[in-house]
């Protein structure tokens, strides 16, 4: 039994908004599905960055009803012999390439992928260098108004991963990396709550030649300018600037080690 | 009595759209109030810069129905001791951190104002770092689909101002300051078009080694690359080149002065 | 007989994202029209860039439903007196100043237009520096609620030609032009797939000191970071590097000459 669609269709693309690309897969999904509700992710996946795309879809997925249809499209092998896919895992879907953006998506929860092979529900003609349009909108905007997952082709198994940095955990100590940098330049590295939980309150962050002492609760918690070391809303360790800009301040960005040790003191 | 909401809600944050800010806010807000609009007024408001939003939301909220509500999350704060609001003001609902991002908005009409204190509204568990997400837009759904405003949380006075810098009005003058650039490089102004017709019609606008001889209709009134001076569309005098970029020509930006006198001639 | 609207309103605009010049042109059509669906193409036009927009505007409204109300904000001249136009062309409407914007729109279906003169369907009242709002906004809600284009203002022929740079074709060479360069650095040209049939299978494209040996049907058909030709999925020739960002590597934009002709070889 697949997860009942709720109309709301998500896109998370390397298309920047500057072209036409985005405008014309709504269009596309709309004229499919006239009452589809469209919420952009974001299109400013760094182009062709698979491990970035995975990491955002994980996390922003999370944050929407069950139903929702999530369109994930970073294609550098667009019209190569790579498969497209639609997934249905933890109550939502996700039509994506094969290409390992939905790693995260399935790491826990294999749900139940189809190889997107019925060519009624692409457009037509469906052209080999723009599946975001020609293939991913209308099979998501068929999804979402109703057409069942194993309308649209086999099922298949043994979804390509993209390679995620994982941290290495000891008893007293991580070794991590920054994943990404956001907005406001906080460092979002790859180790989770969990794993800092299990070493306990007294913990000391080191990047670079800084040294933090302690995971804030918050920004505000240290004096403005300071940097300081959170658990982020997404529950992963984050290294912010409270009111400025941790990157800059840093000069850290995607891959810069990140390691956390039980503190001399505690 | 409060006004009845329209099921629009609209967004003027600090969060980029680069990240998955946006769009888990809007997942939250989808996931309370599944028919409700979402309206983007701009996700590019200079990080924690509170002047600008409070200007932005003014404006921007008052080309919207009657019963819109409008969330503002330009959020320094978050997670320290200062208050969350939503303010019915207007007509319309406004929610957001009560740091003086709805400075203008009540600046001629107090409206009632709400501390959110009523965790039933919130995301469960609400995080101490993105408010926007867990306090603000759950609470901005609710108000969207009909919970009113005093089920959130007790009357509060008292909001915190920004500073929004204030012209010097003469009767033969007046002395005022950019307050931002847009987009196409036009100077935006805190002179009103009411305090300018106070002067009449003959004015030269002074700014940097410029003198800018009266004020016009509208950008075409000039001759293309030239610099005019016009009451924009917001009311306020605004610096302009037609087709061209005043912020560029002049290295002028926020803060720069500017002064209108009654002409010599006039 | 006019097409039936299908209440989608589609915007393409220089305005920019970071001000709130889009969110107040919504906050206008849906006080005028609730139950619009708004879709942005993009606001990233270069500023009082005419021809980019007439391209994207008649490339993307390709790729939406019948009854879909296209306006078009690109505006230089506004102000001044050329007319603003509702245009009823190939099932759609679009509404834009008679500047040239919508010169691809109807190249080759001249449709019904009406000058925008009834002035009960603007905003009242309506500025002199922001049609966008005033004017277009509110024209374009209510064409999207039912309103006949006939009720908008008198017919009116002879619209403004924007000068789209067309390419001279031979019977064994085209040459053309890069119009414009899109997100991932993919040069887009003016030389459409018919033309380029019509030269057969074996043809050497030239652009700079390069020289790229036939077309191919996607990226990936060459080594990544390698430069190819393909006709893209809008049926123009398109110059990539796969996987890579064709613009930077050849140093080529809009306007580098772009030369097909057939093989020697051929």
């Amino acid at each position: 039994m697949q997860p009942t669609t709720n109309g709301i269709v998500t896109l998370t693309t390397d298309f920047g908004v500057q072209d036409l690309f985005v405008g014309v897969v709504k269009g596309v999904i709309l004229g499919i599905n006239r009452v589809a509700t469209l919420v952009d992710i974001t299109h400013g996946i760094p182009p062709q960055d698979i491990p970035t795309a995975a990491l955002v879809v994980d996390a922003a997925s999370r944050c929407f009803p069950p139903g929702t249809v999530h369109v994930v499209v970073v294609d550098p092998g667009v019209g190569s012999e790579r498969r497209n896919i639609a997934l249905a895992c933890r109550g939502q879907y996700f039509v994506a390439p094969d290409n390992g953006v939905l790693t995260a998506v399935h790491a826990d929860n294999p749900g139940v992928a189809v190889s997107l092979e019925e060519t009624v529900f692409f457009r037509n003609p469906a052209s080999a260098t723009f599946h975001g349009r020609d293939i991913f909108a209308p099979v998501a905007a068929y999804l979402s108004r109703g057409t069942p997952l194993t309308s649209l082709g086999p099922t298949v198994t043994g979804l390509v991963c993209a390679d995620l940095p994982q941290p290495t955990v000891s008893s007293t100590a991580i070794d991590g990396q920054v994943l990404m940098v956001d907005h406001f330049g906080n460092l979002i590295t790859n180790i989770c709550s969990a794993a800092l939980e299990a070493l306990g309150a007294n913990v000391q962050i080191a990047i670079g030649s800084e040294r933090i002492a302690g995971i804030q609760p918050s920004y505000a918690q240290a004096p403005p300018q300071t940097l300081l070391a959170a658990i982020n809303s997404f529950e992963v360790l984050e290294i912010a600037v409270n009111q400025g800009n941790a990157a800059e301040q840093l000069q850290a960005g995607a891959g810069t080690p990140v390691r956390v040790n039980i503190s001399a003191g505690g």
